[in-house]
């Protein structure tokens, strides 16, 4: 089966999403895994579920099904606060009860979805104001910049959605065990 | 000297652009530099001079200055056209005097540039019309997206840019002599 505007060589009902074009080439999927655990899982003092809710703020805003499905999934599974926190989260950053620092850092990663010159000085200042460090200034303006990356390499092969909640929260649990290695 | 949003640590007049962020982290320009080496200068059947125009094509999309500076001379220096076909690119792409094989390709880095849900089977297709192969097709589409990403990361952190094309030519020269590895 398939509906990527390429030939990925596999059944993308079992590799949907960015599996499919990550098995098609590796030779640059390791540098993009690479790059996915160093941000999302490497040493950090901001929590794994903390990283993948900015990965998954900005996949809904870039509107990208596969990655907002799986990285909201991540997300819940590493969080305290679980999947209602995510939703939250999509449905109004204003109002989500996350902590005053982070929502001044997903506040930024919303300014580089649109582009990088949306990041003004005053957001900066008001997430160093809550105590985020630069490591987590520049890490949360990487990230927010990588899935805006991620996200329009799923959407531009045209790669498969598969609408089922319990896949993701099951690969989830594979990034938790094996990490960002296929 | 310090324009930058974060402390780089170093000065910025030395390392504009990208080369501060790369070098205040290098915890993630490792995956970073590996992903730019293996799309824009691995083994392919476009030429490296090809690929860096298709950077240069959607960093000036992203109106970032750094990257379309860097780019568009890393094309230039390898082209043998050089910087007039790289100027008339960014000028107006349907009258450049590209191949159409390369235009088609061009248009789907346009797209993907918006967001990877413009691009059409019907965009796909032409480039395959020209004889563009199934890899040719997913590398433009990330180099495209790659530089979704380098371009926010750049402008999000709000590094310095250096208007002294120079420069930009001699770091072409330096790509070609030692590739994408600080």
């Amino acid at each position: 089966m398939t509906v990527a505007h390429i030939d990925l060589g596999l059944d993308e009902t079992q590799f949907p999403g960015i599996n499919g074009p990550m098995r098609f080439r590796p030779e640059t999927s390791g540098p993009l895994n690479a790059l996915a655990e160093a941000l999302l899982r490497g040493p950090h003092s901001m929590t794994p579920g903390e990283r993948e809710l900015i990965a998954a703020y900005v996949s809904g805003l870039n509107e990208c099904r596969f990655c907002c499905a799986s990285h909201s999934a991540f997300a819940a599974v590493q969080l305290p606060e679980g999947m209602p926190l995510v939703d939250q989260v999509h449905a109004d950053l204003d109002s989500a009860p996350v902590t005053e620092k982070m929502r001044a850092l997903l506040r930024i990663a919303g300014a580089v979805q649109e582009t990088g010159r949306k990041v003004t000085p005053a957001m900066v200042d008001a997430a160093r104001a809550e105590g985020a460090t630069d490591i987590e200034i520049h890490d949360t303006v990487l990230i927010a910049a990588a899935f805006c990356m991620y996200n329009r390499y799923v959407d531009g092969l045209g790669t498969l959605y598969i609408d089922d909640p319990d896949r993701y929260l099951d690969a989830g649990q594979r990034i938790i065990d094996r990490g960002y290695v296929y």
